[in-house]
């Protein structure tokens, strides 16, 4: 389906026409206008605000994984050791990127459908002295919110290690504090809370982040390399892309305008909605707690009468499109993605009638 | 400037209203929806046709510099060989990639305002026998096209490398036929030729460098890998962009739809008239002959009396853009883009105008 009449996947979402107007000017080169580097730097501060950060950030043009693997090459070296906390897929996936690369990574393994326990990861932390712990804020496929973070950064910082988090799919839509939570790189997306393109990669990196990143000099275009003081020098390692840069800068101005706490609230909103009339319908929440829920994504369990392809047809003969899921979790469970533009309860509401329809016809 | 009157920067250039169209459609998730590979699949068959080649085609989200990062860690290991060939600042620049992941590189240098020659070339090769040959189709910088691919490709094959090309800011508006070059990877940006966002980053891929591919086995962003075969498997390492991907077949078809043999004489008309209005008003080309010249941007020397702030900002104040320089081509030429969407002699000839104005009143 190219167009969805009701698209409730976690991300990419929905990108709103305001968003999409950005595409209506021809800009200049973003190599070497002024004007492009102060867009840049607007949105940095933008930024800052939404994570309630003083780090700097780095926005480069890529897929949100850009980020990821920026955080993890950029640090690592063969040999080092990483922590990753995982409780999901993502989380998982920190470690496998890091042994690829030829460190020595761990994982402190949670159940999916459970989150981190902040004393078991202390415990792994203050053990494995790693030089880097990774955790993941929200994880997209389980439907999970991590509520421990400040006490991984503390315990990551004790040790002197850097504190990287993949927030990709929950910054903007739920609280989030890098500094108070001494996160080192802070990972995001602009597909999903921010709901524009795909096309952005941003980093939150803090001055000891800088110096790792400067001690490891990683070469590639997954590096930060050249991209400290990017308005200041006005040069970056490759051609930006000003249209992406200006719709995030739309889509920053407009939650910067309806207030974080304001943007909090309708996330939480629609995401208590969506489980609400979830169970109402007889649906079993993924997550075993339903205080583990992310306030962007629910993920439920695949009714028992269908399959996930039989499910999703079945769905979208009524205009609903959902995600599904992957690794372990496909076939079992599916997903309503409620981030950014698909986080309203009227909507949210739309798409829950449509799934109550199908279950009561099946 | 936010948006240029004359804009003749070569790269990223105008992009036209007919392709930026692109972004009044909300779609749905890239990750899932058939229709977005098809439109990626259509894509590849088109890039074939321009490229004449039966090779893959991988188009990855990012710039141009990511398919360049790509070709070089998908092949090579610590320790490998690789021989640059150079005659200008992005020749040069594979050595450097080579390098910085522990690779053996060799430059086969030419001056900046001359071409390879072949013989020289070709006996490097046979004496240094390395597993990579790079080479540019057009350098950029110097304004200047490699009319030597066949007999590199040639040479690299008979022992047994593979033969990477940067094509960037050359495909479409100059003659290149990949098979008959024997590329084993080619390399294309979107903001060039192409005229759309710099979002995206295009290799054609040979069934031996897919075999090199996967032998390296490389991670990352910057890899192919799980690229070969993302229409039939539907599946990519990360989100897509759909928008970005829908313009590039707008830009595609357009270009389908002109002829390519049209479109290299679009390209060489407007090049031709901007080297002969700059030789008529007392330019120097900066390629030591105009046989050197590249059809899609023109490197003139900045003219003595001015230096190239002066001179840019002269021609600003008339409303004409173009490009200035990188490394030691800074500050002593200045090029002019006509490639893609720039390519019209209407426009070189009222950019080329404001240049004489602007040195008469000097």
């Amino acid at each position: 389906m190219e167009h969805y009449k009701i698209g409730l996947v976690p991300g990419p979402v929905s990108i709103p026409k305001e968003f999409r107007q950005a595409w209506n000017n021809d800009y200049g080169s973003s190599d070497i206008e002024d004007e492009f580097f102060a867009l840049y730097h607007e949105n940095q501060k933008l930024i800052q605000k939404i994570l309630h950060t003083d780090n700097d950030i780095v926005i480069n043009l890529g897929e949100g994984m850009l980020a990821l693997w920026a955080a993890i090459k950029c640090t690592l070296l063969p040999g080092d050791k990483m922590l990753a906390v995982s409780s999901g897929l993502f989380g998982e996936g920190f470690a496998d990127m890091a042994m690829s690369i030829g460190a020595e990574a761990e994982v402190c393994a949670f159940p999916y459908d459970s989150l981190p326990e902040p004393q078991k990861v202390r415990d792994h932390i203050m053990k494995f002295k790693p030089k880097i712990v990774t955790a993941v804020h929200c994880e997209t496929p389980s439907g999970t919110l991590t509520n421990c973070l400040a006490e991984i950064g503390n315990a990551a910082r004790e040790v002197g290690a850097l504190f990287v988090v993949d927030f990709v799919s929950s910054a903007g839509g739920a609280p989030l504090d890098v500094d108070e939570c001494k996160i080192d790189i802070g990972l995001l997306g602009s597909q999903k809370v921010l709901s524009i393109t795909p096309s952005l990669a941003i980093s939150s990196i803090s001055p000891r982040a800088w110096e790792v990143i400067e001690r490891v000099n990683y070469a590639g275009y997954d590096s930060y390399k050249g991209w400290r003081n990017v308005p200041e020098n006005k040069y970056m390692p490759y051609t930006h892309d000003w249209h992406s840069m200006k719709a995030l800068n739309l889509s920053l101005e407009s939650l910067t305008r309806e207030g974080l706490d304001e943007s909090f609230k309708r996330h939480e909103d629609a995401a208590k909605l969506c489980r609400d009339m979830g169970k109402d319908m007889g649906l079993k929440l993924f997550p075993k707690s339903e205080s583990f829920c992310s306030p962007t994504v629910t993920t439920f369990y695949i009714p028992e009468q269908y399959s996930w392809h039989e499910f999703d047809t079945k769905l979208r003969e009524h205009g609903l499109v959902v995600g599904g899921n992957y690794g372990s979790l496909a076939g079992h469970t599916f997903r309503i993605g409620h981030m950014g533009s698909q986080a309203y309860v009227e909507l949210v509401r739309e798409g829950m009638n449509i799934i109550r329809e199908v279950l009561q016809h099946s």
